[in-house]
């Protein structure tokens, strides 16, 4: 990958985030910190760093105004903990108005691209992420879910996006590419703008929370709104990041490509409690090292696993970097602590997400019904 | 455009139909002769010249199997003589078999990308485009027309299919080109092939007639047919190609991007007859010469109004050819007689047209119904 570009297909974890500032123009939180009306726990550590326009979204807030929130998930049988931020940062939003509409994308065409997975497993997959989102607290009530494959107005968005970009603006967002990456960035342009057309109600704030590695898809999608705002009335979409999460190994971003390495909402709790026990952390080679120099919590996947995922006490994830950065804290019972809680999280999480399996049929149901019914203008 | 391609985006007439054997493999129609029931025009004087796999379709003729048969239009609010030919094929293959089902695109997605067409505007042409081909004698019972927009089939396959092509594939048979050309190739292929999917019945023989200049678009066709043959179950398309009608000024094909240069169904028929009797012929300097020399018919857009599009009895067209070759037949009368032709023809397309614009407009919806209540498989 060339160092001048972000990766949005890649592995790599992102070392400087303040690159992405003062190279791709991301604007850091704190400056809208006092638009908000409350803040999420994402926010208040920082997990969540950028944004683009998000006072556009805030505005709408404060003001009973409409806008939506639109995000997507690949359908492969697992919610890893990189799309629980993001969806966790969805649904948030979601509970800052009334007037909040969540679009939520089934990647299915991606999922038989890149893994194989037939359109119908798709089907079947996607109800088991859309009870997972409704698990960590998605309201369904305004909450519209569909197929990539089924949309037309998205992949009709495509269609008339490929004719108005040029090779070389492509090229300079993502690099050298086939042409299918290419236009899988044009489909998800298409799903970014489509809660603008008019039959769901016309031009609106849209908020798109990402992981950081997807900001060139974020770039397109404003690029575009830009040129086809003659045709169409777009106002450029939103959008807030997220930093990536470390893979278990410490090294690469959290992916469902090595699943060892992984965590998902999937996993069942006792092997998930193992994959922490094993994971890499920021701990120092030996135990008098430690001690002497404090561990690296900042380069830790265990820490984040406090930080990032699962300890809703910003008080205790505080005591825990403290007290390993002063070499208090050994690796050892860390990891324990941590797999312990992974552990009564999942379990959580998996009784939550069983008991909500009708209402995801529900909501896939209700949701096709409203988009098949409702007339393109 | 590179040399070695065929450049079916082009204003390029074809010079030499041989070489498109020679280096592309088309199949000369000569061999298979034989197995067609009866002869269309076309076929008998060999503006349809070429093939690919045609016996495939003749097969399920005798046989009496199901086929299809797939073209399109682009709703630009006219259908220019090169369309007619197409149109032409397309009936004439219905009319062999009751087990033949058209399936022709209605492709708005170009027409906005290329024309700025809005897809309102679009589906309003579309009933003129439906109402023409009706009036040209397609049967509507056994046609199925949409929209390329609506129907998320095809736009799904261009989305598989951009996963599966290589840039070099692409850059061999088109050169290089912007990727909005390319998407489009990938849609058309969509198109081609989704007359297979099992909803429609599977896989079966499905024959594309088109122009010369669209090889290109045939053999992407086929080659992702083959690749995704295991995934889908696909036939390799079948194809017959006509020669491209010459535009009036006798240089480049006929198309909609000269308008004083070509003719069209909706033409007011007394200006179809002034823009003939001022069409570039294939006549000599003088009257003289022409005697000696004799006419260039082979290279004359107004012999092509005879033999091509608008006079029915073979023996005339001969009569014509032999005069103007002989020297015996000068342009201008030559003209005068072509242009009462193409005004008579016209006369009557416009009145048969205008009789069917009701019947064009409930094909569309039934269509549209069928195309819905269509269970994905």
């Amino acid at each position: 990958m060339p160092g001048d570009q972000l990766d949005p297909w890649g592995a790599s974890a992102i070392k400087d985030y303040g690159r992405l500032q003062s190279e791709f123009g991301i604007e850091p939180i704190d400056s809208i910190l006092p638009k908000f009306p409350r803040l999420s726990s994402h926010i208040r550590r920082r997990i969540d760093f950028g944004q683009r326009d998000l006072a556009r979204v805030l505005d709408a807030v404060a003001n009973n105004k409409s806008f939506a929130i639109m995000s997507g998930i690949k359908p492969t049988g697992s919610f890893h903990l990189g799309n629980k931020m993001t969806a966790d940062d969805m649904i948030f939003f979601q509970s800052l108005s009334k007037k909040a509409i969540v679009y939520y994308a089934i990647a299915d065409v991606e999922a038989y691209c890149d893994n194989g997975i037939p359109f119908k497993d798709s089907a079947k997959l996607a109800v088991l992420n859309v009870a997972d989102a409704l698990a960590l607290g998605l309201d369904p009530d305004r909450t519209v879910v569909y197929f990539q494959s089924e949309e037309a107005r998205v992949m009709r968005f495509a269609a008339i996006f490929s004719r108005g970009v040029t090779n070389n603006m492509l090229r300079a967002i993502y690099g050298e590419r086939p042409i299918g990456l290419y236009l899988s960035a044009l489909v998800q342009a298409g799903d970014i703008l489509m809660p603008q057309l008019p039959e769901f109600g016309g031009a609106k704030p849209v908020l798109v929370p990402v992981g950081a590695d997807q900001d060139p898809h974020i770039r397109l999608a404003r690029d575009l709104a830009a040129k086809y705002h003659d045709d169409f009335g777009f106002i450029l979409p939103s959008a807030i990041y997220h930093r990536l999460s470390l893979s278990l190994n410490g090294q690469t971003k959290m992916s469902k490509r090595d699943a060892s390495s992984s965590l998902t909402l999937e996993d069942p709790p006792s092997l998930a409690s193992k994959k922490v026990l094993s994971a890499f952390t920021g701990g120092r080679a030996t135990e008098e090292e430690q001690r002497r120099l404090g561990g690296e919590a900042d380069k830790c996947p265990v820490f984040e696993l406090y930080s990032y995922h699962f300890d809703p006490d910003d008080d205790h994830v505080n005591r825990v970097h403290y007290e390993c950065v002063e070499g208090i804290r050994m690796c050892g019972p860390c990891k324990k602590e941590a797999a312990a809680l992974v552990k009564a999280s999942l379990e959580e999480q998996q009784k939550k997400r069983d008991s909500l399996m009708s209402d995801a049929r529900e909501l896939l149901v209700k949701s096709r019904q409203y988009l098949r019914t409702s007339p393109e203008k």
